[in-house]
């Protein structure tokens, strides 16, 4: 039934693909329009970085703001990645190898040997940042038409990667009441077809914080023998985990070599976003060798930004832990504040740093774009992430906020506050009531 | 006729991949084997880096290598570049922003002002590389089983981009008796069907060294607008032009503005292979837009690299024609030692840095991987590309070799001894006499 249901689609799809090729060379005969790809077309904005231009107008103007809705780290970058830096003594910046320098080959085996899990040299690729690694994991398993299924509310620019690669995202939808951990293997089972190639999650979670259980695992390696799929995990945010709650790399379930791909990056623990380093490991030879020839046609990636990353992958895994311990005082100071705002709920997170907050709003992207263009306390106003892009039906998220806690206390609390005056004016706006 | 042909393939690629869909499932549920996409299956390894393991494994051994094979400039990177970096004052890493940071977007625009040139600021978006900016640039392009025209031979890692994006590369034939020009604007005409969307050519050329006319230049305009195709033009060796030919961006094409998208970066001219900075230029705003949220989807380009990059850029023109001499000077080393080698036969290159020449062996895959192997004088021998994935029919290039003059005027004369010498013991070794 469901491969029927398959070959029916991919008719579909060919009638169009016929269709559109007649017409649009119609369209240009007649109109001489210079056209860019349906592919293309396709593909959002990022919710994250389209109020750019917005805010730069603005910022220009002397409003200035409290940044929520990126991800990006204000803690200092470990000094030690500036001095490797600087003490590089070629006068030449060559082409690193494709598949990345050894001594950060090495390093990253280092960090998961601190875990007590052990990667061979050829079982680790260096990427430009997690967006590459996203990429090419998904472009070496994936053709057009094939499915991955991934939790829902997610990491919208995934999202972007598997429509620039024709691959179908099924999302797994998750709840707020749940704190956005997994249905049962059951539920999950039923969103697998012939065509699903691989789960994707990110963990712990972005947007939703959340830390997959032992059993969550468990259940995850199940599905994956069983179904014969790919697990691929985003673990960027890998040790910024709270309330102790126990946590370990999915590159430590046993008997699962063959399935499970790691995806990791310097951007989030290291808070060296701009750096754009990542690594892909995975011991399923096969893959990697295949991942290799996406990395050799994009020659390398950047060769200073590397030898930086050695000295971060080398720190001492207890300057996690003292990272973890930052984040956590800051998200319980925004836990506690949103506690504190009328009409809003908010689901704890466990880890990463982002709080997934339900707000009384029909559209969250309209009180953004709002907070941006009007709202403003003494020429201070905040900018947020609207989640509905985070679902595969918008309308799931359409309510929603991500928040990012990426500032000290001190910045921290007053953006909430002017979070909280920006509720209860926009309330006033919605009701038509001018403020 | 061609519209026919052209849903005629449509349908047999609709066919297999039912019939791949089916089968695929079988095999997986019979073997329980992870599948790759078939997508990455039809990449090759790049045949400029895929001797690179058996070298590293010859030089544990002791054996040393003269490198011919990669593009790499021995030349120093402008130390501008190293202290621009160093004078970075912040102690976090930020992303940059995803089309590039204010300051080098306009180091940009001052680089191609110096050549006459105006683009704005909304008119150039910053890549990781040149390679990002090729994949960019054809994903907003072209769908799966578009064409585009590409003067072979070609720069090999552009076709590995297009068949990651399922498009076809149609060869338009250049001979080593023209230097590898052009062919008659109706020669190129008979390889454009109602699926062509763009040519893209590398100017001056990687591989051969052409440094394309003014007559060309017009040719490629005349076509370019007659048939609304994209002119996509690598310029990245743009300035290293020899013998005093007149050269010039395509970007200075007039009334071409919705058609021409130039792709350029700091590794050749700047000997900063390593940084991984690269650019789009296009008038086309439209073709920007949807670049733009390919570039926001991957978040960002390296941040402290793109700060370097902002010196490079500035550097005055002149410094691109101190190394334009350089180079040339190293070209006539290399080709006058070329033709005093036996049996080969070398076509001189008008500019970049690469001679394309004809051995008189039937495999020159095979002599380049004799020469890592099994030649030596004195434990030192040499490294060369093979030609023949340079073409769309590898036999057309299967008894090439390309050789990068990335070296200074002594090592040069060393590896050309050396290569005269495998050469005369390579076509012993052809003949069945022991050397």
């Amino acid at each position: 039934m469901t491969r029927h249901s398959n070959i029916h689609i991919i008719s579909i799809l060919y009638l169009i693909s016929v269709f559109d090729t007649v017409m649009s060379i119609k369209i240009k005969k007649m109109w001489c329009i210079m056209q860019v790809s349906k592919r293309v077309l396709q593909l959002k904005d990022s919710p994250l970085r389209k109020l750019t231009p917005l805010i730069e107008a603005k910022k220009k103007e002397g409003k200035t703001f409290i940044h929520f809705n990126i991800g990006q780290p204000d803690l200092e970058t470990p000094q030690c990645f500036f001095d490797a830096i600087q003490n590089f003594k070629g006068n030449n910046v060559p082409y690193a190898p494709s598949l990345g320098i050894p001594p950060l080959i090495e390093a990253i085996q280092g960090y998961f040997k601190h875990q007590g899990i052990s990667f061979k040299s050829n079982e680790i690729i260096v990427t430009t940042g997690s967006s590459e690694a996203i990429f090419f994991v998904m472009n070496a398993i994936c053709d057009p038409f094939d499915e991955v299924l991934i939790p829902e509310p997610y990491y919208v620019n995934t999202v972007s990667f598997m429509k620039q690669l024709d691959v179908v995202v099924k999302g797994i939808p998750t709840y707020a009441s749940d704190r956005y951990h997994l249905p049962s293997m059951q539920d999950i089972e039923t969103h697998i077809t012939p065509r699903t190639k691989a789960m994707l999650l990110t963990h712990p979670n972005n947007p939703t914080g959340t830390v997959y259980s032992e059993y969550e695992m468990e259940m995850l390696k199940e599905i994956a023998i069983k179904h014969h799929l790919y697990l691929v995990v985003d673990e960027v945010y890998t040790g910024i985990v709270y309330d102790q709650i126990p946590s370990r790399s999915f590159a430590s379930l046993e008997d699962l070599d063959d399935h499970v791909v790691i995806i990791d990056s310097v951007s989030k623990r290291y808070s060296s976003c701009g750096a754009r380093i990542g690594a892909i490991a995975s011991r399923n030879h096969n893959l990697m060798k295949e991942i290799g020839k996406l990395a050799q046609a994009r020659l390398s990636a950047p060769t200073l930004e590397q030898i930086g990353a050695v000295a971060l992958y080398n720190i001492a895994p207890s300057f996690i832990k003292k990272t973890a311990e930052i984040y956590e005082c800051r998200r319980n100071v925004m836990v506690n504040a949103l506690k504190d705002i009328e009409g809003i709920h908010v689901s704890v997170p466990e880890g990463a740093f982002y709080c997934l907050v339900d707000t009384p709003f029909h559209s969250a992207e309209a009180f953004a774009l709002w907070c941006v263009e009007h709202f403003h306390v003494n020429h201070e106003s905040i900018v947020v992430a609207p989640a509905q892009d985070f679902y595969s039906n918008p309308k799931s998220g359409a309510h929603q906020i991500r928040l990012a806690f990426v500032h000290d206390v001190v910045v921290l609390e007053k953006g909430l506050n002017l979070l909280k005056e920006a509720i209860k004016q926009y309330t006033f706006v919605q009701k038509g009531i001018n403020v």
